[in-house]
């Protein structure tokens, strides 16, 4: 069981892919390298293309005896310096990433400014209209609880069942501060729940945003989800503004 | 007189170079396209590659009419993102952004821990020994006043006159939070000054750094500044790590 961080930017996302660097071919790449054999990984979330994670879970089998703990040394100095193992440790028999998850927790982050500090340009939206952080977060209010998600739902996933259930939404505005005295104000959407539909939190959080700038009104948002209709929700977020932040078991 | 920032990661630097990419060829390319003519900028540093800086003071002449508060918008449309005009205004007759300077602050940022997070790889110098802050404090004081620098400048300078004065270092425990509840520590070490010679910042830095992790005793440093000689000071910290922030006329 292994804890992963990565910047997702200049990778085509979680999952293999037949052109493209992925975060899976790396880290079974330099699984590979280590157990000399064919490991097949499992990870908690298949995160986008330029999306990002501070706590991907995955699990792998083997019959080695390399103690688990090693593992982290060995693989970071075979990764490249965006993916960093932060843990490893033996997992319980028969404990899958994917499936056994009970909670995953995602933030989004967005920049409301007119110039975009470049520092941060990799970890956030950068919306230009003015945003109603108050109806972005009433809006919200609809939202949290168990619901059918359809509406918020992209095509080609492969979810049949729509139903999650979203503990919380949080919006709040915040401070990222890299160097002193020098303060970049966010917007921070936090979004718990038990499991996420393909692309729903960034079609959450765009639908939000356009509550947030006034093209959709808060109280829609029922009509939005009684509709099961993905037309009826407001835009994608883009990739690069979202985080894999926690993940329980 | 425009007021610049930029992630100086991807870029060969501030001055123009042969090959290469440099700040100050994207700046003058792009003033170039709207005051359809030969500008040629002046700086206040001259910053070195993979430097960054919030707050990089640039000035030009021109007999264009154009209202100088309406260029920030215009140069922001055609530089590229990692290079953002954050004021533009007249100065006044004469002015001179590199000799007319009183005060620079650059901040220098160390992360001391054993992985290092990728979402700040590019702003921080990875240090895997335990630095001892009190060290790095101490030694520090030696530096601050009036000083002949010589033992800290990079030959191949155009540097005749050694002597700076250093009214400020500031080291200091701080957080940066990217993403709710995600802190990732790093030593600060900020430092004010009416000038620098070429790589001062970055080998004062790494000289503390080699104090901090025991290579250096403390109290040499008196020793270190009498000899004017290069060789008896620490390494050169990575250029990474460095930052301007602070400009002050």
């Amino acid at each position: 069981m292994l804890t992963v961080q990565y910047d997702g930017s200049k990778f085509c996302g979680y999952e293999l892919q037949p052109n493209g660097n992925t975060i899976r071919f790396e880290l079974e790449n330099a699984l590979n390298s280590i157990f000399n054999g064919r490991i097949k990984i499992i990870a908690t979330s298949r995160t986008d293309s330029g999306v990002h994670a501070l706590m991907q879970v995955i699990n792998f089998e083997t019959t080695s005896q390399i103690p688990a703990k090693n593992i982290t040394k060995a693989l970071n100095s075979m990764l490249p310096e965006e993916i960093r193992i932060i843990n490893s440790r033996e997992a319980k028999n028969n404990f899958n990433a994917r499936f056994d998850v009970k909670q995953k927790t995602y933030e989004y982050l967005i920049y409301n400014e007119e110039v975009l500090p470049p520092f941060i340009k990799n970890y956030v939206w950068h919306v230009k209209p003015k945003i109603d952080l108050n109806k972005m977060k009433k809006a919200s209010r609809y939202l949290e609880g168990s619901h059918d998600f359809e509406s918020f739902c992209a095509a080609h996933g492969d979810d049949t069942d729509f139903v999650r259930t979203l503990s919380k939404i949080e919006i709040r505005y915040s401070i990222i501060e890299i160097w002193s005295g020098f303060k970049i104000p966010v917007i921070r959407c936090k979004i718990t729940g038990d499991g996420f539909l393909y692309k729903m939190v960034r079609n959450i959080v765009g639908t939000l945003v356009d509550v947030g700038i006034g093209n959709i009104k808060f109280n829609d948002m029922k009509k939005i989800l009684n509709a099961k209709d993905r037309k009826l929700a407001g835009r994608c977020a883009p990739a690069q503004g979202l985080c894999l932040i926690e993940v329980k078991y």
